[in-house]
Formats: C-alpha cells, structure tokens, sequence
C-alpha cells in the first residue's frame, strides 16, 4: 500500500452516516466532512443532545434518532459504526442486510460468531466491511513497515508494547478489549501473519471483574514474540513498541511530537563457533540513531479516504473484516487464557490478515 | 531497618577475603577497603593477571591462587563470593565448613538443594550467611518501603518492572538469572512475603538456547501481581518499577539521576453502588507529583557494612540465606513455566522472606 | 486575583466583534462563543476567503468586510483586534471612538505614542482597554505567582527564559516583538513593576534586516535581572521559565503536559561571615522536587472571562492598556539597546504596571 | 588532527609531575598513570594530608612538598598545574624557566600580562605549553568540528550554550572564569578563529561580589554570535550547546549518555525575491534527525596523549598556550563589559586560536 492514496479521479464522494456520537464519533464527523472523498449524509443517535453537541461540526448532515430510518436513505451508501462494541454486529449486521457498505469502530465485534457472520454478509452483499484499526494509517506504522518489509532491520526478534495510563474505564470491555486490541492489530500487519498461541494474565481491582491491568504474549511462529502490556491503572501515561530485530531496532514512542520513530543500529554479533571454550561468544554493536522525519497526516483521514477508495474501487480494505475478525479471536483466546491461569491457547485456524 | 546502621562502637572490622576479581569483584575491594567496618586481608582468583590488576585497589590484601589456602588464614573470618553463579555453591559451602562467614553475589546459588545445604551449613555453624541483593540498600528502595509500610500508597494494585538493555551475554544464566534476581529480590522485599504462583515466557535467539528475553509474573496474592520484562537485545536501556497504589502510585527510574522515584498522587474512585444504571462508575483523580530527595549514598557500601554489622551482632541480614534461596526457588519455577509453555506454576511451600 | 473569576451572577453577555481572522482570529472566536460572558455579534475581514473559512465556528455572528460598518453595529460593544501588530493602534483607536471597550492581541502596538493615546481614548471615554498577554491567564503562571507572593521561594534571584524554535517569520515584528513580549509580561506581573534598564543583542540572516536570534536582559533593580533567549532559528524547540530564588526555585516548561511546573527545594547557604580564611564559605541545600497539579483551564477562556468582568464590573484588567503599553517601551529600548551595540538603556519613567 | 593519536612508536613515555592534589589533581594523576605515553614520576601539593589521600592512585609516584624541590628532579620532563587558578601563572612560569614542558588547567592564567609572559617564557626553551581545555579533545566536539568543516550544516547562524548548574562555587574565579571559559575554548575551536567583540552581563549574591549568574555574547564576524548562559544558581543541571546552521543544525546535550549529539536536517528557506508582496517570504524544511554514535574516549586521556606526542614531536598542542590565552583575553573584555553595564568592549588584535 502505498503512503497517500485517493480515490479515483472524478470519483463521487461516497455518502456516509455515522451511528454513534459519544467519544470517538466527532473525531469521524470531522474527518468525513473535511475529506472529498466522502459526504456526511446523516449522524444518527438515539439521544437527541448529542446530536444537537455535534451538529455544529456538519450542519447539512441530517439528523437521526432511529437508526432503521437512516437505513432507508437512498443517498446513504455506508455506515459508520461508533457505539460501545457489544452494539457493533447488530448495526452492522442491519447496515449490511440493507444493502450499505459499513466502517466499524476497533473492535470489530465482541465475539468470533458474530464477526463471521458480518463477513458472510459482507461477502453476500458484495459490501466493504472494514474496522477502523487507526494505527495502520499513521505515519509512523507505514515507516516501520516499510523498514521490516526492505530487510533492513534482519530477522525479526521480538516485539514489545507498553500501554499504560490512568484510563478511560470502559463500561462493557476489559482493558484487552480497548488497548491490546491495537497492539494486535499493529503487530499482526508489521508481520503480515496472525499468531499461532496466546498467553494472557490479567487482574481486576473492581467491582465489575473486569481487567484492568493485563499482559499479552502472542506467539507468531519462527522464534518471534509479541508481548503487549495494558493497563488502566498506571500512574503514567507510556505509548511505547519496540522491534527488536537482528540487525537493527525500531522505537516508536507515540507520545513523543519531535522523534516518535528512532532506528537504533545496534544489535548483537553470535560468533559462528556454536560454543567456544569460553562459553558463546556474543559481541555487541553500537551504531548512529536516526529518527526518520515523518509527514503531518492524521491517521484517521487516512482511513477514511482509503475506505472511501475501496468502495469505489472494490480494492480490499487494508482494515478488512477478516483482520478485525482475527483481532477478535486473538482477544477471545487470551480471555480463554485468563481464565485458564496463563495457560498457552493455540489459535487453531491461523487465517492470514493479509491473505 | 533504620537507613544508617553502623556496627557496635568499637568493634574490631571484620576480616573479610574476596574470591573472584571480575566483573563485580572490583566493586566489592573498593567498599571493603574504604568502610571502617571491614578489612580487606585477601583477594583470590585462579588467574594471577586478574589479581595483578587489582592490587592497586587495596595493596594491602595478600592474593591467592588456591582457594584453600585462603581458608586457612585465620585473619579471615568472613568471605565475599564473586564468582560465576554456578560456582557460588561450592565456594560458600567450603568457606561455611571453614567457619567462615559467608556473603554471596545474587544469585545466592543455582538450584534449591544447593541453597538448603548452604542454610543448614550456615545454620549449624551459627555464621552469617547473606546474598548481595543490592537494590535493598539503596535509598531508593528504602525509601519505596517506607512508602508502602506507612500506607500512603494504600491498598497495593500491581508492580511493573522493565529491565532491558543490550547487555552482556552471560555464559552460565539466561537473563532471568541474571535479570530479574534483582525484581524478584526488590517486590518480595517491599510486600514483605513470598509469591504464590509464577508464570514465565521466554525466548533465545542463540544457539545457547537460553532465553535472552524474558517475562516473569509473579502471583503474591490479594490481587496483587508483579510482572517483570527482562531482555539482553533490548535497543535502549530501561530501568523502571511502577508501584499501582489505591492512594498513590510510585515509579522508580533508576536511569534518573535527579529524580529516581516519583510519587503520584492519583487514583481511581470507584463508586459504593457496585454497578448503577450506566455501568460501572470510575472517576479520576490527578493530583501533585512529588519527588523525594534521596541521600547519596552508594548500595554496596550499605551492604558491605550491614554484613559487618550482622556478623558483630548475630542481627539477621535483610538478605538472608533464605531470602536468596527463595530467589532461587522462583526462578526455578519460571524455568519450569517456560517449559511448560508458560503454565501457571504454584510456589507450594511459600516462606516468608522475612520471617 | 482569584484564580477562578466569573462575571457578576445575571449580568448579560457582552456582545463582541472581531476583526482579523488570521492565524490567531479562529482560538478568539471559539472562546467568545463558548463562554457564557460573551456573545459573539460580528466577524470582520477584508478578505472575504477568510471569513468564509472560519464560519462554521459561530454561523451566528455576522460578516463584515468594513471595519467601519461594524462600528455602527449597536449590538457591539466591545471590539477584539487580531490583525498584524502594525495595524492594532489603528484599529483601537476607531473602536474606542466609536465607544466600544477593546481587547487586543499582543503587543498593544508597535510605538510608545501610539499607546499613550489608546490609553488616553480610553480614559475620556472611561472604556475598558485590555491587551490580551494570555500567559498571565493560565494555571502555571498564576501557581508560580502565588508562589512567589507567598515567600516560599525567597528572595529572588534571577529569572532565565527560553523561548525558541525553528518559528514562523512575522512580516512586521522582529523576535523579540513576537517572543519576548510574552516573557516581559509574564516577569513584569511576576514581580510586580517594571524594570529599571535593559540590554539586548540581536541579529538577522535573511534579506528583512529582522532579528531572527535575540537576547534580552532586563534588569529588575534590588539585583534582580531576568534573560531571554528568543530564536526563529533553532532546531528544537524550548520553552521554559527558570525563576531561581533563595529559598527555593522554580522551572517551568510549558512543552510538558505532565509536570509544567516543578518547584525545587533547593539553594545556597551562604556563611555568615562574609570571608573565612578559606575564602567564602557556600554550601548546598539539595531537598524535594514537587510538581502541583494545575486544573486544566484553556488560558485563552480565562483571558476572555476575565475581559467581559472588567467591562461589566469597571475593574481594572491584569492586563490593562498601561502593562501592554509598558511591554511596548521595553521593546522599544531593546530595539534602542540592538542598535547601539548592546549599550544600557535606562527606562526613564518606571511605571508600576500594576498601579 | 585525527580523532586517535598516538606518541610515535618506541617513543619513552614522558616523566610527568602533578601540582595541586585537589578536586581535579587525582583525575590526572589517573590518566598519567594508565597512559603508555607518560609515567607519573611526581605528586605535588604542599598539604601532606592530599598527597596520602591520592597516594594509592600511583604508589610509585615520589611525594614533593616543595615545588622547587620537584623542580630539581630530572627525570621530570613535564609538569602539571592543577592549582587554584590564580597561581597558575606563577607555577608555570617556575617550571618553563626550570626547563620543563608545562600543562596548565584551564584556565591558562588569570591576567593577559601574565599569559603573555608565559608564552614567552615557552618560546624562550622551545618548550611545550599546553591549557587543558579538555572539551576540544572529546568524541563529541571533535565530531560536532568535522560536520561543520566539511560543510554539511551550511553557512552558521549562531551558537548558544547554556552551562548552569547548583554549582560548586570557587573561591578565586566568578562563574564565567569557571564555566564560561570552556565555552570559549569550544566555540573558538569550532569556527577556527577568536571574537571581534563582547558584550557581557553578570550577578552577584554573595558578600563576595563574584558573579554567579552570567550572560556572555561573542560577535565573531560574519553574522555569526555566540551566547552562553553559565550560572551557579540553577535548580537544575543543564549542558546544551545549539549550534545553527543554515542547512543543518546540532545540538549537544553532553548530559545524555545515549544521544549526546543531535544532527537536525532542518532550516529556512528564504525566496530569492527580497520582498515580495506579501512580504518576507520565508518557508521551512523539516527533515530527519540522526545522531551519531560517537567512540567512548575519555576527553582526558586524549588530552594527556596529545600532549605527550607534542612534547615528544615538537608538534604545536590543539590548546596551545596562545589558545589559552585568546580565553583569557575574552574573559577579560567580558569583566570590563560587565563593569560598562554590558558594553560591547572590542577584541583589539585578533589572533588566531590555530594560527
């Protein structure tokens, strides 16, 4: 994929509703009003004052408060989705029986059945179903794919991620379900496969049970490990991934507005002689840092424009049901995990993200 | 343990000998000859060039080639260890029948029965026998624990250690070993008990098979976890503990020179009505950071006088023989959970580290 | 001044125009609408491309492309000027004869005459002329205020500022007329009137003859000075306030969303006898670093709030035509300082600019 | 000069004698002793009790407390001034007319006369005299002196340096003879020529006078400036060297061991039109940042084997005595700046640091 793509000349801006205009939904008013690659037909919630709060952000898009009466609007073609995630699949589910391509808020689903359902729907309909998994629009996730696709970091060793602030407390999902979720989805595309085992841990400090501070080892084959840490508890905010590869390694802190990509050249030299009589021989590297400059562009419009392009050019989306769907069954395997006291659960049905 | 302890007035320093001069060794001459409590009499390694380099440390100190020699000097009463772990056993067992007083780089040894004969060694010859588990004699540590005993922090939530660097390869230990001593060491300590239960993922990327990047969770009960994050391929180096506290939270930089440990005066509040009509209700609360200053003190000098101290008093070293030997015990678990493709493993007979 | 102030209770909004919707126009306009103390009644741009642009931030206000036009508008009382600084006197002055209050944004304007006779206007005409030096609006610069009125920080010993970055060029105004305008009006209010003399130095790389790199010393008398680094030019960008005191001192960095202010208990003890026979006897007081938390307000909010108050009440804003008109003076004696080598230059008529 | 040097082969070390065994005297007593290219024949100071406190540093090394006493020993080709500042001159001038090499601490003297009569004395004996301005031998500002020499950061801007710490206070020098005085060294160095003219301001708060807080501003032609801020006062420790180019620019933090020199590939580009209509226009690129990985070189050990090949080849030293008096006139112009309220004093004869 390429890092700036547009829909086809003298394409028609594709009409889009919006479902949902709690936290997140604003951040989609704006980008599909500002976009010409798409027109905001309607915004649809069933509390009328949140929709007067954003009707300032596109005064022509008509306003609804029953999402079947949206549906019925010849100039919607698509739906996008941003209401908590037990609702995503039945407002998918709709969307796509009637006939409108639909954009879901991450996660795609809250279970594996209802993820493969949308994507028979979907596939019925000859519909695009894509998730909204941001990160794999930004700047910084294009860079560091571009430097593991080109070789230049060598094999791949392992990936960190940390997390970690004092968060929004989710009413319907655990910290996995909001945070790891990206992880997931970041590290399943660098690497282009999905994983093969999932170790979980996860503690609750509340009424509710729910997790709120949680570790994730993803296990994607070939000596490469993915571990993510989440949490909502922790006194500081830290947005941190570490490649680490053979050759070279990548940090990407995405607090950070001046660096937020450092490629380190540094690395490890095994000496060829499995043992020598010393014991192994491992030398160390030490070499520049380069933090590539990076262009100003919001992930999110990214997004949109490429959803946009793929319904008018039938292209699979980047973000397909089928990635959103795998995110899915890795969060249900470390949920299985949690309860199984950590113990390693295989995803038997390993299904490419890219395929 | 107050923060300053010195040894009885007018007691003699304590004769203590130095067997191995790498790495670490050096550390440990310098703070035997400048504390007033200790006097360095010998310095033995099998390699002359190693001795030779350091007998401008203290020129006073006899050397030894023959580790058995050095036993029979009457002037030595107490005998610092600094050899390769898998040799600390034979060492402190010798210099324990010698009646010798014993002090052991961490880890203490490399298996359990090793560490239950050097107790009862210990034991029936009423010495001292203590593991350099330096990080509880920093001021940063001490100070963390006064933190937690008085209760500023509140009910404890979860500890996070990050421990990563490109670092030295060792040949005897995989990074566990090596690493994640000093977390186990230090959470043990400030929770004042052992864990209940440990899970463990780990990965090598050499041909040694031992594990370069590691992940450690320790279960201490009363839903308080501490994970752990060790690698030797890390591209940059971090050192960081987070504390989660109901009241406060602390976070431990120990890269930072001016401000190693933070206090957070944040938290959630969870409502009393476990779940009301909109789920869960968790607020926030973001209050002032505050930085103590930390005297300078250097944690080896700390240790090498509580050492003299304990063998002139029979005082119990904080870093017993069995808090060592608990070390080894949950390391040895982790192997045994790495193995088992990270299944939870129990600690069965826990033992108090401070008992 | 309190640090949270509302317009008297039942008081009506003040009905306010705009004029210059430029780079700095659209964050008046969002503020003016937001806040309950005014109501936006006009917009005004000779260039009807920008007023279009910024519509849909306040449909309600109407457009005006004549300034003269809008001071016919009863509805108007109060005129905020946002257009290059040449252009602020002007401006002011129409508005004040026409009998509206004025808000103008930093500086006043760009001669001392100039501001004598906005003054002038708006005593005849007993109207409320504020100049919009937003920093003595936000939560940092009012904690580090109370801080020092407070005594804790002891007698005052210098003030350091730096305030660069690789910056859009002003047409106009120079860097110091752009950056250190708001580092004088911060000291200036810091420590309660104006300073006695300064020096500066300053010098230009581009065809304009405008200083792009500047420095500026004001001495404060009672040995107090405070320096300003003001840059276009450099790689990074810094923003931080240095206010060193006796007892303790203070470093504000407004990059930092975490902790912007850090107040550290820290200083010199200097011995009684003014030369012992080993020279001067000074010691060090190194102790805690505390960060307060600040409430989350928008300065800007704050600013606007505190402008309709002055016009509802008749109270005298922290930011009145006389501290714009004393920033203005200091400016100009920089100018008279670059242009003489860096020569003193006496401010000869110190007026409080809080009298 | 290459970044490694070495005495020629098979060359004898060079008998060294060391002066002044206080704050600094043991860090050269320790690379005198583990260079091959000097042997420590001497230790000076006439307080008996310094000369046990550092006599373990090199047991071999004879104890002198009389100066004249060393003076007279032969096998001491070169002598090392670690003294107070203002008895440097006196010492050196002793051992030039003793026909010894001498090496002074920074900075050369306190006087020009004094200097000059150095310079002389040197000349006289064809003898080696060097100033230890130990930066100009670090990896960093030896790298920082090859970007710009070979062109890549563009025509130069500016400098600006901020040295400030809660500092050490000396008893004999202010703060711009203590800490300014290498940012003289450096920056000379790096443009390769001393300052047309100066402009300083200073503060006292002690009984003693001596500035604590200082500003120093160097006009070395051709547009360029150079600004330091050096002061004993801070609450915080900062090391930052900007230097602007017009392609590139660097900054050097030399408090990070990580990252200690940054390459920014970013600057202004000014139209060629010298005004448009619209005014300046004035663009800006913005582009990676890199920072090299620089050899871990002790600046000292590089000094001390710098001047040991000269001594041994004739070779004029980096810092020689002209460049340390170049220093010391500039200090100079900046007390009489200090004394004229900041008044720009004129550098009358100009002499090239590395003529």
């Amino acid at each position: 994929m390429s890092s700036t793509q547009h829909s086809p000349v003298n394409a028609a801006p594709v009409g889009v509703a919006l479902v949902g205009c709690g936290y997140w939904g604003p951040n989609l008013i704006r980008n599909f009003t500002a976009s010409r690659t798409t027109r905001l037909v309607g915004v649809c919630d069933r509390d009328q004052g949140r929709l007067d709060a954003v009707a300032g952000l596109n005064p022509a898009a008509r306003q609804f408060t029953d999402f079947k009466e949206l549906l019925k609007d010849p100039e919607v073609e698509a739906v996008a989705i941003a209401t908590p995630p037990k609702t995503h699949a039945p407002f998918a589910a709709a969307a796509l029986r009637a006939g409108k391509h639909v954009l879901v808020e991450k996660p795609l689903c809250v279970s594996s059945p209802e993820g493969e359902q949308l994507l028979a729907l979907a596939a019925d309909g000859n519909l695009t179903l894509m998730v909204d998994h941001t990160y794999l629009y930004s700047p910084a996730v294009r860079r560091i794919k571009k430097l593991i696709d080109s070789g230049e970091l060598g094999r791949l060793h392992f990936f960190d991620s940390v997390r970690i602030n004092l968060g929004l407390f989710q009413n319907d999902v655990n910290v996995l379900w909001d945070l790891a979720c990206h992880d997931i989805a970041i590290v399943s595309h660098l690497v282009d496969r999905t994983p093969i085992a999932v170790n979980a841990h996860g503690i609750s400090h509340t009424f509710s049970g729910m997790e709120d501070v949680a570790y994730l080892t993803l296990d994607y084959g070939d000596n490469i490990t993915a571990t993510f840490h989440v949490n909502w508890l922790s006194p500081v905010k830290i947005r941190q991934l570490i490649v680490g590869g053979h050759q070279k390694s990548v940090v990407f802190n995405d607090l950070d507005p001046n660096e937020p990509i450092k490629v380190y050249d540094r690395g490890i030299n095994v000496s060829d002689e499995p043992e020598s009589r010393h014991g192994l021989l491992v030398g160390y590297r030490m070499g520049d840092v380069w933090s590539p400059h990076l262009p100003r562009e919001e992930p999110l419009r990214n997004m949109v424009e490429h959803f946009a392009r793929c319904i008018r050019t039938g292209e699979r989306p980047l973000t397909d049901g089928l990635s959103g769907l795998n995110v899915v069954r890795i969060l249900e395997a470390a949920h299985r995990s949690i309860r199984a006291e950590g113990r390693r659960i295989p995803l038997n049905q390993p299904v490419s993200a890219a395929a």
